[in-house]
């Protein structure tokens, strides 16, 4: 999944705020599902959220305005009341690549009140299959 | 440090997004600072930034518009190049008060192009007299 | 209505981007209610939002990080599908003050479903008799 | 130019937030400089930057998560001391649109200090090259 840094995220540091990467996370999350052939807008018709439940980045490099970035997405544990995701964000710059971060986000499921309920059934079996071996968590 | 969510900070889920959380731990840390008499303003203006090199937050409980939070910074480790501070955001109503996230996050001085720099010393000698013993990084 | 300029609020022009300035005049919307005995959360909990259905700013000077801003609201309009809200951001410091941005939005009461509805009687004859006379729109 | 709403773009009216668009107006500025050969940030790199003076939009629908955007830019006014851009922004579902949003900014290039400046000759003669006809303000 490939984006652009925004001005608006940008800081007055000259490069893009610690934030705007957590909301990068979850945007690569989202076209990581779409991928795969679910839309997550989808999961949340049904009444069911991922919600974040912990999150942690190791920030090794700044991106800056109008960087081209890559963020991997690894689906590191699947259980019915926890979802584990690992990253990497890279900027692109031709056949160049560096890596800017590293992060990892837990996940619970939840209703549509935020009560942690079970993942449902189809949904599990998919995320079965598409967990991949990934890094540890990041040293924040 | 106490702040109020704002509209714009909920999201579908009727909750504050938990990027929001991230803003708040800054916003946090600059009163921190101004309470103890420093201005993170002045500290820039030197030409010294305190870069966030690492980030973890534990979500425990739902942050909503409107809600009146607390925000409690403790400084955990002042060195010459590495700081790192932890945080308690509770909601506040009334005598009541909830924990709602436990976060932790790890800075590097920079100078204005970004490379990492020693503290200034009269900033160290200031931050270690006001290190207090905290709870270890909150398990994400 | 005070706050501060968040640092996460400013972009790489090393000013409050834009952006940030809609966010302030919507929570300074917010206090602007609360001092006047209403909460926005509880007509939002009878089921009524007021959706933004316009938005004008003129930006005269740049706010900056940790700008102490007052922002001062104005009831324009008050009709049972329509309101109209004007602003002043000013920045102050010690006694001076500088007028950063004129704005004003407009808002259509809706059901929870987005639908336009009537602004509920107590709710539109409260804000009546807040109306006060203010200036024309900003010339964008 | 084309975006999808990003979750974190929602709000608790499970709308995109107001402020949102404020965001992707700029993006579509970029990407529609870029599509002209110029990047905006060689242009910040000359030091000159086209500060947002005013700023206009009509809110016409909700933009949903997820939703495809598509955002329409045209140049309306082109001077030394004074560029204009219109957007529309429109939901593109299939061979569907419609349109979401009017809106119109107001730029001043400035330098890297904040003072107004003319624009260097060769963007204003590029710019003169692409303006366009397009509707009057939106009616906010």
């Amino acid at each position: 999944m490939q984006l652009r840094v925004r001005f608006a995220e940008t800081d007055q540091m000259r490069i893009a705020h610690h934030a705007a990467h957590v909301v990068w996370l979850e945007a690569a999350r989202v076209e990581w599902l779409r991928e795969r052939g679910l839309r997550y807008r989808d999961l949340e018709d049904e009444g069911v959220s991922l919600a974040v439940a912990g999150l942690s980045v190791q920030y090794r490099a700044a991106a800056r305005f109008d960087d081209l970035l890559d963020i991997d997405v690894r689906l590191l544990e699947a259980r019915s009341r926890r979802l584990r995701f690992g990253y990497r964000i890279e900027r692109v710059d031709g056949a160049d690549r560096a890596t800017l971060a590293l992060a990892e986000t837990r996940h619970v499921p939840t209703d549509a009140s935020g009560r942690a309920v079970r993942l449902p059934g189809e949904w599990l079996t998919a995320m079965r299959g598409w967990l991949e071996p990934g890094p540890a968590a990041p040293d924040v």
